[in-house]
């Protein structure tokens, strides 16, 4: 499978088509953003890790039920995945109020929430992915409520999977964001990628607020020490994944 | 009765208690104020206009049977109200796209709604007055399920007589806020004021997007005129108030 022609270039990943119609390649890029990108940099390593730790976990969800788009990596920063009807939805989940949860709601930082929370955002650039109460998102026919609960669905049970899967790596996943779509067939699947830049993940055995970080807060919030963290999160997941991972 | 110490004095108003525990004076200020108070001027005459506008308004409404704080107003810019316990929530009632509806979601200024959209805002300053999905309502238990049905019935009660009223003053009744809290009784009761402070007006005659606008907008957007479509407002409130305005 060779790449054919450049699909489109994103924050931290290029994509491909291929020689088949249905298949893309995505290029993990090292470039981090934050703030809708008016933060930007770049974290040495970062698209292989990424795309290995993601590589990790989509097997780990296949095996456990969830469809990915994911179908093969070929390299440490390259993966063959499905072509998705991509839903202009973020689907974030959260387990522990952090981010702007914490800046638009005053609930402490580290507040353990009752149950998941799981909320919508509008994939969308240029209004800074806002917020989305169910009136706006129907309103704007981003999806059905069909859609909306399938969504909410899926997202309660993958949270429940990486929970175990990162507790296992004696990491707290406080939240994470998913990206969902359709493949050719209709059938809705998990697509971009969970890595350090998509999840927020604090090591368990630490207790001062910054040191535990172990994701892209440290290079939002300038915290330092960015690579080591992530390789630190790469080289837990990988022994739980040699481990078998998803009993 | 005579005010007796300053309660609280906000951004639109100074309440003051009264010799009667339950009752409370509520004097309405020239003040204005916009983007969480960023930007301040003055508005004259705003106090009386928009006291007088709340008086009609709030008379019609207890007329259609939606229980208000209002008494009796006693002089041009107070009025006596109800104490109440008031909800931290601003219930916004929107027919038409404008403000941040259209910032954060794209939707085009003037859009029609297909139905009234009814959104709950968190009363607090310091955080900026954040939008609240349903699940950040409730995670901060700021009211019940219960609660919330009942504050959506009565915003859609009190748009449909208010768009009518309005209408008959040839203005369209683009969106508004509203603030409710508890009596001593526990009766759930509209508070805060009915005005251009509170309300999107447009002239139904004047199809210019700047020049059709009679609230708040023309003090937030510089658009000039100010005191004339606050003083506009009140003639047209006054005269459909003077014919009954609740038929």
């Amino acid at each position: 499978m060779v790449a054919r022609s450049l699909l489109y270039e994103g924050k931290a990943k290029i994509v491909y088509t291929t020689t088949e119609p249905e298949i893309l390649l995505a290029h993990f890029k090292d470039d981090a953003t934050a703030f809708n990108a008016q933060k930007r940099g770049s974290i040495v390593g970062k698209g292989e890790i990424n795309c290995t730790i993601s590589t990790v976990l989509f097997q780990y969800l296949e095996k456990q039920g969830i469809p990915t788009h994911w179908l093969e990596s070929i390299s440490a920063n390259q993966m063959r995945v499905r072509r998705l009807q991509i839903l202009p939805l973020e689907v974030v989940v959260r387990n522990i109020a952090a981010g702007s949860l914490c800046q638009q709601t005053g609930l402490p930082l580290g507040t353990v929430l009752k149950q998941p929370l799981v909320e919508f955002y509008y994939k969308n650039d240029s209004l800074g992915d806002p917020l989305l109460t169910s009136d706006r998102l129907f309103l704007l026919e981003l999806a059905t409520p069909e859609q909306v609960n399938q969504l909410q669905q899926m997202a309660r049970q993958i949270n429940r999977y990486l929970s175990e899967f990162f507790q296992r790596c004696d990491l707290t996943l406080v939240d994470f964001k998913l990206e969902f779509g359709y493949d050719a067939q209709g059938q809705l699947r998990l697509g971009d990628e969970i890595s350090p830049d998509t999840c927020r993940l604090w090591d368990v055995a630490e207790t001062d607020t910054n040191r535990r970080v172990m994701d892209k807060d440290r290079f939002r919030r300038d915290l330092g020490n960015v690579e080591t963290a992530y390789q630190e999160v790469l080289r837990r997941v990988l022994a739980q994944g040699n481990e078998g991972g998803g009993n």
